[in-house]
């Protein structure tokens, strides 16, 4: 048995790729959703209320999460009960901008200049020093787009709400590219990588990816995603998000599990990101994770398309998470394969 | 919501595989499974019970059954209430083996000789016709094997529970090949075929299929079914079971379903036989069935095999059914890419 900590598409997905293996899930979360709902067992709870997480520990033989929106004191608790993966060390230096970019740092792994804010003044002076436009992200809690504020002027920065210490500031980088690479890696040490996912957003939420064959990024992209899976002794699948500058690659960000730009891999990897990370985390060899085709995936957000409509193309694949429609959720996305 | 009869791996991989796609399922059948839990909603009932069945139906926007084992009377009372796919028709051809030639006759597709056995005298002359060996089939309710009888000379059948008019006698053919055409029909005439399918099988099980890119006999298969689609106004996903003896093709049996030796479609054609039954059944459109690879699709029978071993090679994919072990039971497949 299977613990997922979150009731979303993620959830939903990892248990539709492995379900077919004999693999059963339980899910952990406040509410109930149709995204897992008939997909396995559900145990209502807050992140909080540890006799209900004891519960649902007793129930699994690994447990992992879908979102890095969970306290890692949480994953901590669990950790003292049953194998989790990835551990509360990685799920912590991701929660934290701050420590994620000293991590980056530490590792050598290039990433936009940064600064932790204590003060407006200290803001102000990272704007004269790196000129503007400049990012301001919250440390903790964002995801597509929340809690990351470009800042273009001086003007508008005497207009930003800001709280010090919950932000940093970040140098706003021209690049040419945004890419990711998603990387397995098992208990024993197996590692498998994905092809470049090469990325568009809109209003910082992600519109669409395009694996990349034979990108000349993907060594080095593949050098710093090894350090980061040696240096936190990472299993699973972990994301890591980089802008590409000239031949310059500046790591953004990175995500502790599965990921959107990974959603191709379902139809356009042999093995998918879904598939692969339950293996790891089962003790399970890796399956293979190059690409069958060159595809391109598009998320559906805010209102749901039609699937009839939507199937037009022969080589079109619909995924619906069956969630209510809310400006910017993201409903669903379609995969099709484009080439070989 | 699409309702299927029956609880086996057919309808779990009908449902595993178009989840994604935001379709719901309510299984109908005597007892719920392991195979078919936590996939969707279950009804429990007889195939007789016509209270339930009318429940059941009245949940459902589209029927389909995974098993022609079910009585063709029942798809007939469901089809005055919903759109049932295949139709009834189809079914009652399929159940039994003298409609299953005489059909096969009037639509000039070659199979072999037979004759149904009014008498143990006839079946006599049958084998003084043709020759020992011969077969002797029930005409009903026979899978895999089950109710097929090798009669190698008189003496057998002279020990041979003979029954009137419940079987018929088939010339033994010394085939080359055993294969398997799949093909889609749906609502709307779309049609599309899978590459054919090489079966080996043991003791009248399926053990192995190998998918069989730019067969020669593909034409000629595709014609035959082509004939079937038509004649029984056809809707969902069609098998027609073949011997190849020298340049000719002889119709062995029609599976009015989703078949075995179609399993391999999962990994190795763009859009599985699962996904595409449902499209075709719901009105949508249909997906690519061209192989991607060149496969191999192994049974596991009888007893469960350690997934953890059988995942050695990372281009092998673990299908466990979730049955209870049981002599010549189907209890899961491994599919292997082996090629492009």
């Amino acid at each position: 048995m299977i613990g997922i900590l979150g009731t979303g598409q993620l959830s939903r997905m990892l248990a539709l790729s492995t379900r077919h293996m004999g693999l059963e899930f339980t899910f952990y979360g406040e509410q109930i959703t149709r995204s897992v709902g008939h997909l396995g067992n559900f145990i209502q709870g807050s992140y909080t209320d540890y006799e209900r997480l004891r519960d649902f520990s007793s129930l699994c033989d690994v447990i992992t999460f879908e979102t890095e929106n969970i306290p890692y004191q949480t994953v901590e608790f669990l950790e003292s009960l049953k194998p989790v993966h990835p551990n509360s060390q990685s799920l912590k230096m991701t929660q934290d901008k701050i420590f994620e970019k000293v991590l980056f740092s530490k590792l050598e792994i290039p990433t936009p200049n940064y600064q932790l804010m204590n003060s407006l003044d200290e803001v102000k002076h990272f704007g004269a020093q790196y000129g503007y436009p400049f990012i301001i992200k919250k440390c903790k809690d964002g995801y597509d787009g929340k809690g990351v504020t470009k800042i273009n002027n001086l003007a508008e920065l005497i207009d930003f709400e800001f709280k010090p210490k919950e932000s940093i500031c970040e140098e706003y980088v021209k690049y040419d590219r945004e890419i990711s690479i998603i990387a397995i890696n098992a208990i024993d040490g197996q590692r498998r990588y994905y092809d470049i996912c090469q990325n568009t957003h809109r209003g910082g939420i992600l519109i669409e990816t395009r694996n990349q064959l034979d990108d000349p990024f993907f060594p080095i992209a593949k050098e710093y995603i090894d350090r980061l899976i040696d240096k936190l002794e990472y299993v699973g699948c972990i994301t890591l998000e980089l802008f590409q500058a000239g031949k310059t690659l500046l790591a953004n960000e990175i995500a502790p599990r599965v990921h959107n730009s990974g959603h191709w891999t379902i139809e356009g990897a042999f093995t998918s990101q879904f598939e692969n990370h339950i293996r790891a985390i089962s003790g399970l060899p890796l399956g293979n994770s190059s690409s069958r085709d060159k595809v391109v995936m598009n998320n559906i957000i805010g209102n749901m398309l039609d699937l009839k409509q939507q199937l037009g193309n022969d080589l079109c694949f619909f995924h619906d998470y069956q969630k209510e429609p809310r400006p910017k959720r993201k409903l669903g996305h379609i995969t099709t394969i484009i080439g070989s």
